[in-house]
């Protein structure tokens, strides 16, 4: 309540019942509500029921009402690779829901540095950047050097053998030569995102 | 030079000749220059050579020169035992320099809440937080807690037998039930520092 | 037997036939018996075979018979967030079928500090204090900064990344700047209990 | 406060002068004061200034002043091998600055089991112990079963190679066979003394 | 075949058919053949097609034919908890299968000293010790602070959370306490096995 | 020999006395010698008794003795940050000292990209690359991605914190996304160049 | 495409359908294509529509077109145990469909080291060799000390407890004694075969 | 005493006073005494009370004293390289001290295994082989091949970076793919002496 959001409900280990009755009661209260990391069950269970939410299958989102204000300015989130689209979208729905314009570049990993460039200047307009990539973890480092705006970089846990389920990524980024950069936790899309839109509010508060 | 700001010296592993002839370049091209984890010597040869430059042992910061601009807002510093204050204050140091007002708390452990609760209003009325701590690195959460703005974690190496030389304080605070945290390297009170300015040359910025 | 209490059965990769027959001995000798993370097979076997037996399916424990003697005194079992819920009630069953008498205050995680500081005088009254907490494990930290008794800190593996399945947790309540907190291995809140029951015991016995 | 007894001073990476700040308000406020982990230089400094303080080379306190109350009942050092002992008398030293009567029972390392088991009756007797060890960490699980009382343990940095510091006898102990041990930690013998004299304030108290 | 032994099969991570093509080809050319962790489909493959080869499920081990010789001497087996005794029996089936003769001691966890002691002079007389254990992983300091016999440890990944899946009951067994231990990998019982036996067969040719 | 080079010397951990053993006899036997990681002061002994032997501070390299043969093509060494330059120096050297023609690109790290790309055609032309970083470690995924080449990533332990002394950037290499690449260990400049000379090598003698 | 291949596809993680879609195009694109760790389900799917497709069940390859070029000179595929045949495949079947004339010889462990001299011939004549091994690693060291050739070491995850899943591997290989070993990841016999590939593409081209 | 030999003093982390008091104490109750990794200092105080005392520098023992009898059959000591020399003969010392006769072949790295296949006959001949490497840590396995007898590797903290100061060479010797080696602990010479020599008591006293 403190940010002027309600509560998000992580939905990872909470049974289908479990996470009705947080929903129920957000909705009522607040009249909206976001749930991360829904399995299809949960989402089934509450999409009968609430009619109006709306599931995302990718990002594993369920969303509820709309956001109090709209900020101003862009979110944008810049993806390495297709695996790592799921958080790369947990990212960009949160930010959504809680009243962010966002806009999205996937697929733009450093090894085919050409492609990242090509989006340079659309790059360098937002307001916030949130960085997602997976293995090496790369991206952030580039896209950091790029920007005179906050980066905020997510690891993933795409990768086999020496990634270390991303621990490696979540090292990597943290040791980045970029200044600035800071970093959440892996696959957290979700706390990347919410650092951004308390930014946006920010600017939108600071700016009244 | 992307963000408005030149390059900043990590002295940590430079001799007093290397950082000396980067500092030198970087007064001539830009009129200003910070350097981190300089050592006593260095700074002796700096400020002998050039006698605006000021050194802050604790911080280790060599200073020269007044940012371009002085951004609208405050960046509270707080942190949560004396060990924690070099890094507290290469966080505020850098942050001063780089043209932000900046709000000092420190020595509120969460293990006596209520010293940290009697300045819950001052944090509060801060644009942006940076909470640095050591050992289980809790006080960012509680922070985390308390705004509706956005909070850089900056975990401290000061622990020892299972803090595992800050590595533990890190991982606690990427694991923080705070939404919205980011955390930035240990020790590293100069990229959380950073990444303020950054969101306070975006408050100046899409204000303007 | 030392302790006055008969071994306990630990549930975990032991057959329904395996722990049937322990179960059956330790009924027969002590007339008591406690089986903790028992499976829902092994509850039923079990409770049909002993329907005096009682299963308690979110801490997965099975307890027959009543403690030789209640101690005077409270533990008191705090918790962070509703996931610790099975391993808070691993640790309050326990303590209860020990002999002693429990007091729950769940949910007081401290990202949301006032919901804590509402029981503060609440903890402070109890003779022992239990506290249950994953992810970065600051619950321990601020409930020891407010009781003049020993606490027991639990951590457990809630929690993902950075969390490596609850090591963070533990090691950073191993670090905590709190004077005096002890530990036990994650999720062991049989263990906290037994030594929280061992307290009472101990004051119990040095009482008579 | 809280618990009755003055913050204790760590001494570690505090100069000599810091220490003695804290150490002459501590000694004003509350006509008491204990430092941990005291260099020689420090301790010089503080005996000079007040030459009722007593420094303990070998475990590295420097007491002053006397508990407010002694506790009744004793706390049990015991200590595996010669190189744990300013662990174990940094256990001992606090337990009695802060008024327990302590008994010591060194060099009774596991591989060696009938040097421990010449002691047990007096082992016994004591209302908390504090087993001190470092290597494998052994010493803990062999006790917790011969007792019916709280039992602690403090793992050390004694030991190379797969010992990794003390990090695999601190998880050594977290994972004991005997139930109820609780651990601090590595080196922490002032944390495991703190833990036990809780215990005795609260026979003390609830006794009275 | 340099050992006087036919190598043994791994059966982790093979088909059935990939075990029993292998199998057949050891008969053939030796007359005998080992598996160890071999599957209950696979053991079911071998024994329909060899009726003289046994499989045991306890310890997984599928056997066949008898050794050229027996040894002098005895391998005594000793295990901690009866979750140890899958590892414990592929110890003493291999040593067995190898030609020697095996002496089984289990249950006999350190936390429950007594029962280790009563067979203290029965362990003594045995040749060579195996000690298997999971959790802090104590038993073979005990016993190897008992005998005048090369003792070898086990390790088992009996345990959770800070156990590390048996890594930390790997890493104290090998910064035990007691002189002149060795160690194999986690579980490997047969390892221990092949040492054992080659020191018994060095036993009788040396004896020759 | 086998690659029809002498035995290279590693100096760290042997004295002056050593190192200057061997290398009177490789000058003896093959004319030449290498000595890797060698400290001023077996520098200083070697020069003064072969006055034909090379000492690099940088690179900490003794060269003595010419190439049998100069290969054709060339080695690049690429790096990120000044820091990573003994490193790289040693690469090179060593590349140098086995007949390779070496093009140094320094200082070119990721996040700022452009100073790389105003290289890539000069890097491209190269027969094989070596790509030196710390930190995150992402310039030889980025090189990786631009050329037809061999690549060959080195990490040095240039960073702190969780760079964990390279071992971040090691990993990070591993797992990059750029396909082909392989690596060495952590500062073993020495190794990368001598694949890269292997690999001119096989040029050379498939050529003739 | 820099390197005159099509991208590879990581089959892992990706469902039949997103495999198919990008192999497609491929195809469409270069008349060529390699999925890699394809499941039994995919490669049903993509031989079914592309019947010139041929999956390879124990590399897990599905290779589709032939290379532009043959490349002079052999890749030699050397490895451990049966259990690190798929990678090894793995390594073989993309060296194959990159235009390498692949050469292979398997099940020479390091424990019998008869096996893998009796190849010592054979091994010498290819111009750059593969080396897949799992448990210690030890292959690769043996191998790099017979040979004037590129060595790539494959780590694979076969192994068990102290083995990490392969970690240890993989650290051994890097730490190898022998001079210019270079190293992928766990498992990763792609990118050892697309490394071989580069350097046969460059002794193609230099010898042009 | 139970094995017949008097306690071995540690030297690392005692004073010579220390020291030498246990010593004394061990000459007058045993007339034999046994120092491993003793200081220089220590030395040079233990030998001028105690002339026939012997310190030898590079394993770093001091021994006083003969066997009470000397065992049939030899200890073999193998190792890769000359860094490895000073464990090697802190296991040789230690045998010869306890009564073995023993054989030294060292610098027969895995690397060039012509080397180590030349002393094939004279490693076979020994009745227990102690195998000691750094780095990769193979030639435990290569040389367990070789024998049919017991074989302890000891690996080396000789390495850098991905070595982990031999943690990586101890994990990579417990995976190895020998049959029956068991390791002990990183630069533990000491104790694969004392396992050595507990096999040739054995085979002395059942051959009596
Ligand atoms: N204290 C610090 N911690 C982390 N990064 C820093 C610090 N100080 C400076 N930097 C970064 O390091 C870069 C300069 O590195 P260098 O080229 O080694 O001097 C700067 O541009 C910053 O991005
Ligand atoms: N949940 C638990 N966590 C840790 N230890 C337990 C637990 N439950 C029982 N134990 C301990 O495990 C012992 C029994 O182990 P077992 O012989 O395997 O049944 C008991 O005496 C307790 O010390
Ligand atoms: N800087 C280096 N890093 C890694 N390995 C090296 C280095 N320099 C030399 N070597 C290797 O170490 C071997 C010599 O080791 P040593 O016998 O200890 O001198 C050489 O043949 C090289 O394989
Ligand atoms: N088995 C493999 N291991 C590692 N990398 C691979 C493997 N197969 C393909 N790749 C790489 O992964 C890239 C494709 O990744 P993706 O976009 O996820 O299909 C390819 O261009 C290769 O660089
Ligand atoms: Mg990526
Ligand atoms: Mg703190
Ligand atoms: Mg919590
Ligand atoms: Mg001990
Ligand atoms: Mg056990
Ligand atoms: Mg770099
Ligand atoms: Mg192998
Ligand atoms: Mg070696």
């Amino acid at each position: 309540e403190r940010t002027g959001h309600p509560e998000v409900i992580f939905g990872l280990g909470k049974t289908a019942d479990q996470t009705e009755a947080i929903f129920a009661r957000l909705v009522e209260v607040h009249g909206r509500a976001l749930v991360t990391r829904a399995s299809p069950e949960t989402a089934e269970r509450i999409t009968a029921r609430f009619p109006e939410a709306v599931y995302d299958a990718p990002s594993r989102l369920i969303r509820y009402g709309s956001p109090r204000r709209s900020f101003k300015g862009t979110v944008m989130v810049v993806s390495g690779g297709t695996s790592d689209l799921p958080v790369a979208e947990e990212a960009a729905g949160t930010a959504e829901w809680m009243g962010c314009r966002v806009d999205r570049i996937y697929d733009v990993g450093v090894a085919g540095i050409d492609r990242l460039l090509a989006h340079r200047e659309r790059i360098r307009e937002a307001h916030v950047v949130i960085a997602v990539a997976g293995m090496e973890g790369a991206l952030p480092s580039v896209v950091g050097g790029m920007v005179r705006r906050p980066v905020i970089a997510v690891p993933t846990s795409v990768g086999y053998g020496a990634n270390l389920q991303g621990v490696t990524t979540l090292l990597a980024m943290l040791t980045s030569c970029a200044s600035g950069l800071t970093v959440v936790n892996i696959d957290n899309g979700f706390g990347a995102a919410y650092h951004a839109a308390m930014i946006l509010q920010l600017v939108a508060e600071a700016d009244a």
